[in-house]
Order: C-alpha cells, then structure tokens, then sequence
C-alpha cells in the first residue's frame, strides 16, 4: 500500500475531493492514481503538488510530450520505480513511440555515463561555456 | 585543468586527431571542448564515447534540439558542472530558447520533487502501470 | 533473503552474538532486524557500524526523533526501501505523528526540487554566503 | 552569474516584484539572494517556487529550525554546493547551533553509508516494517 | 517484465541475433540475461551498449575481477535493484570471495559517508590536491 | 575555507591531537588534509571518521591500491569534487597508473550508463540472480 494508506474518493475530505475532480476533469479520465490517493493524508502538499503539476505540465513552449518524456528521463535517472512505471503510461498516452522511447533511454545512459566521465577526470568549464 | 592534463590537436596521436578531426567536421567548428581533450589520454575511451555521442545525437525519432535538452535536463538533475555549462551552450546553439529552458528547468524540478514523495510516501506501483 | 544470507542469533560467533545483544538491550526489544543480521558475515562492519550508529543517533544538541527524521529524509531521499520502511517504523516509535510525517516529506521534496533549480540555472554563491 | 543572469528589483516586472517585496517582507530582510534572482526570468516558477517553500517552511507539526536542518541536509547529501550555503546561513539565522550542525551531519552521513550497505548486501524488508 | 518485453533468440532480427551470439561466445554461456533482451528492440543501443561492455571489461591495466567489483560498487552505490543482482553473480563468477565482497560494501558505505561530510562542512580543496 | 573552519594542530584539543597523531603515524606523513581539520570541531566525528577509514582501508582481502580506486570510483559517481582530488592523490600514492585511472573511470561510466538503462526499461532481474 503506502506509509499512510490510500484515501478513496468515497472517503476525502470536500478539499481532496476537490483536487480529485480537477485531477480527472483535466486529465479526462474518471480513475487517480496512487501517487495522488497516498499524499492525499496532507490536504496542503495534495493541492499545492497537483497545481504544480498542472501548470509544469500544461502546453507552453515545449509541448507536453516533451515534457512527460523528460519527467521519464528524469525518474529513470533516479531509479523511482513508481515514476518510471507511471510517467511511461503518461508518455505513451501523450504520443511517445517505442522508438522514441528507445532514443530517449539512450540519451539519459549516455548523459549518465559522461557526467561521470567529465566529474572523475576533473575537467574544468571552457571559458567559452561559462556563464 | 583535469586529472592528466589535456591534449592539443598539435601533441596528439593519429587515432586522437582522427577523432578530433571528425568532431570538428559533424559539428562543423574549429573547436575541441575540454571534455574531449581530457579523456584523450585515453584513445579507446575517447573513440568510444565519440562514436556512441554521435549516434545517440543524431536526428531520428526525437531531434537533435530535443536530445539536447533532455542531455541537460539529466546533468541538471545530476549536478555536474561542467556538463550543465557545455549542454546549455549545446542546447542553444540546436535552438533553445530562454523560455524553453525555463520550462525544461521546471519540469525537472519536479519531478525530483515528485520522486521522493513516491519514495518517502512508499507508493505501490497501480497495477494499470505495471508491465 | 540477501547476497550473503541472514545469521540468527543461535548460529552466531560470540562477537556477533555481543553485537546482538548490545542492539537489543539499547534498543529494548527482543527483535534483531534484517539488516544486521545480513551483515554480520561481516563481523568487523557489523560492529563499527552499530557503535557509529548508537553513538550518533544517541541523545544530544538534537534529540532522537529529529535524528531519526533527518535518517528518514536522506533515505527517501536515496529512494532506499529498505532503509525508508525501517526508519519510519523507527522514527514512529520515538513519536513521530503522521502529520509531522507530511511535512517532513514536504521539505524533502521541496529541497530535491531547489536544488535542480539551482544546479541547471547555474546559480552564484552570494558573497554573504560563502565560508 | 548564471545561465540567464540576475534580475533587479529596479529592473522587475510588477508581478516579480510583487514576490520579491512578498520574501522581504515574510524573511523581515531587504535583501533577495540569487536563486530568486536567477529564476525570476520565469515568474512563474518565481511564483510557484516561492509560495511552496513560503507554506512548507512555516510553522507547523515541526519547527522551522528542523525544517532548515532538513533542508540542509538534503542539500549536503545531493552535494549542491548553492543550497548547503544559503541554507546553512537559513538554518544558523533559525537558531542552529554548531552543535547541531556537527550532530546533523553525522547523521545524514551515517544514512548514506547505510543505505548503500542495505542496498549492495540486497537486504529484504521485515515483515514488521512493510505497509 | 520490462516496458517493451523481452526478446527471445527465435524471435530476434539477424543483428540482434549477431550480439546474442558474441555474448554467449564471449562469456561461454548459453544464457543471455533480461537486461539485453530488454534493450534489443532497439539493436543499435544492443550492438552499441555490448561493444562498450566487451571493451570496457576486458583484461586490461585491471583485471577482470576488479572490474566486476567496481560495476557492482556503483551499482550498490546507485540502488540499482537488477544491477546490483546480476553484478553480484558476475563478480562471484570471476572469483569474488565473500570477504572480498564485504570489504568492498565496507568501502562503497565509507565512501558514501565521507562524500556527504565533505559536502555538508564545504571543505574547501588542499592545494596539493588541485590539478 | 570550511563551515566551521579548519582546526590546525596547534589550537587543537587533545584527543583532536591524538587523532591528528594517528592519522600521521599511519600515514607515514606529516600532514593532515583539509577534510580532517573541518570536521575536528566534533571531536567524536574525528575519532569515528578516521578510526572507520583506517580499519576499511586497511589491507584485507583487497589490498589498499584496490580500496583506494573503488573510492575514488565511489567519489566520481557522487561527483564530490573534494573527494576525487583527495582520493586522486591518494590513489596514485598507493601505486594507481594513468592507464588504471582510466579504465576505472570507463567502468564508473559504464555502469551509470547501463544502471539507467536497467531503471528505464524496468528490467525484471533474472531468477537465477535472485538471492
């Protein structure tokens, strides 16, 4: 389950359930996730993480599936297994192909590998680089 | 400087320059960055990582800009110096704007925010997410 | 099970077994959990890293909650299951509420969040900062 | 500086200035440091940013002095040099003493080394400790 | 399973059969684990990644043996569940001991402690150590 | 400097001194490195930290060439830049070649590379890794 337990709509408090319509009205689907049922607990972090979401998350100057993909590159990176396993849903409903999939895992290994590379070599910043 | 030193395009061998040599002629300038002159010392590893670069760059399902981002995206993540400083640079020069890397800076804020709330909260994977 | 397989207490050497029960008489439970017994193959760890982990997590300028909250915090922050689901056993028996939980959880993730900020803008030490 | 530069008070639109007279006026100071300078090229994460560090570092089931000592601890254990300095400097102006800080990191240096022993030996969770 | 499945020997194109042959060669196996045939729906990140690790963890300045040990210790370091497991296989298979396994977690958790001190008290670097 | 500055041997306290001793005799050297008088400020710290390092680092079934590259291995992967230069020298010291060094940092990128992809593609471990 989850450190505190999930909290169902039947069960939420008008302040959850609120976030909890918005969540599905937005995102066009009638079933939250479990990430959102087990913050819930905290009605403050439930409201404030979702309309963070929403707005980082919302088409902008990247469309948002570049920007879920990213959220996958990211959560690969720090090896979250839930992330991983529900941003590659969120990725797949907002168009990414298993080629572009692939790309993607083979740009954040590749950025993984260098970063590492750049850190144990010591290399200093090109002056050309510096801000 | 870094660990051994760099290696000028003048001082290197004839594998080395061969690479640099194809650097400055896929991304059409004069200039070999640091990254690359650090890890010289190292023929195969330079070949290699070159070699594995430039085919994970290249343009195929994801472009070239786009790779980019997620490039920074992962070493903004990761905090390595160097590579934030040469990826933004990188990322510019294939089209970033400033708005764009704003909204890239958001998204991977949080979802590094996001992961240890799935891993502080200890949220189970829904089974619709499981593969 | 784990790498090495776990010891019980009636399969241990005598220093294993005076580890034990320094554990259980510090603690006051007659439970040996998972991680000690996983390595204590290694006697020389098994006691340095108890009498590290006795010693600093004991009473002093900060009590044993906070402690035991700052332990929680950098293991979700780790993404450690293990060390996430033992610490908030841990942290609940020396009192932790679940509303100290949340918020606890929100600093952890609002700080994995800044910290990204800052790398990937490539923020400057104001001066009245620097050691 | 950084990747877009700092933005002035006397140089802010209305609504960066609107954050920036919001932090003076909740830190009792007249002075903004450069992450929110930084980040003020995107006032909407300026926004964001600010009002969910503004409600997670309030008051509540914890005191601010923990949640800076949190803070700071996470910034130590991701290695973000920006945020360790401004918040060792937000958690002393909170009442931290050296004490605490000596204390603190002996903590968070402990839960590093434990978490990756539990990692690497591949210890399996107590039954007692699973949710 | 893995987000794209597994392929099968039967079911593999002629390149991916090619890399499944030079592994099993390489080895002297007839097994080939998850981890290729989750990544051989994209052959050039299969061919690619296998070429890296063939070179990477041939007989070298180090031998093979340390240099399963070293795989495993940042895989231990990074809390990479499949890592960590097939690692641990493989470094026994080329002659880690269990005494040998121990002092390297000893290590890996020492370093992890001491990177973190380092960071959170910003120890500024010795001259002597400056490249 | 250091958050709390560095304690020379001449202001130290006597078990400050007697650490300071130690480290010296052990090392065959009559200098003591930043990271030692930054955190000599808590005394038990000190005598914890370095009486750890000294038993880890310390011929075993690893001899202390082996232990010093899997640190620095450990260091470049966290990206502590102390930690690299520090253990750089030290490293060398123990007897590490430029050739060493380099394969070692191939196999630290390596595995950050592939431990991505692992994470990303949700790789299943095989059974017969399984402990």
């Amino acid at each position: 389950m989850a450190t505190l337990g999930f909290i169902e709509y039947a069960d939420a408090l008008p302040e959850v359930r609120a976030v909890y319509d918005d969540i599905m009205a937005t995102r066009q689907t009638d079933y939250i996730n479990n990430f959102w049922k087990a913050i819930a607990h905290d009605p403050a972090t439930l409201k404030r993480t979702w309309e963070s979401v929403k707005q980082i998350m919302a088409p902008g100057a990247l469309d948002p599936l570049i920007k879920e993909m990213v959220y996958l590159a990211i959560s690969s990176s720090n090896g979250c297994g839930y992330c991983i396993a529900s941003h590659t849903a969120a990725a797949r409903k907002a168009g990414m192909s298993d080629t572009q999939f692939a790309e993607l895992m083979a740009v954040v290994g590749m950025a993984n590998e260098t970063n590492r590379l750049v850190s144990g070599y010591q290399v200093e910043i090109d002056d050309r680089f510096k801000v």
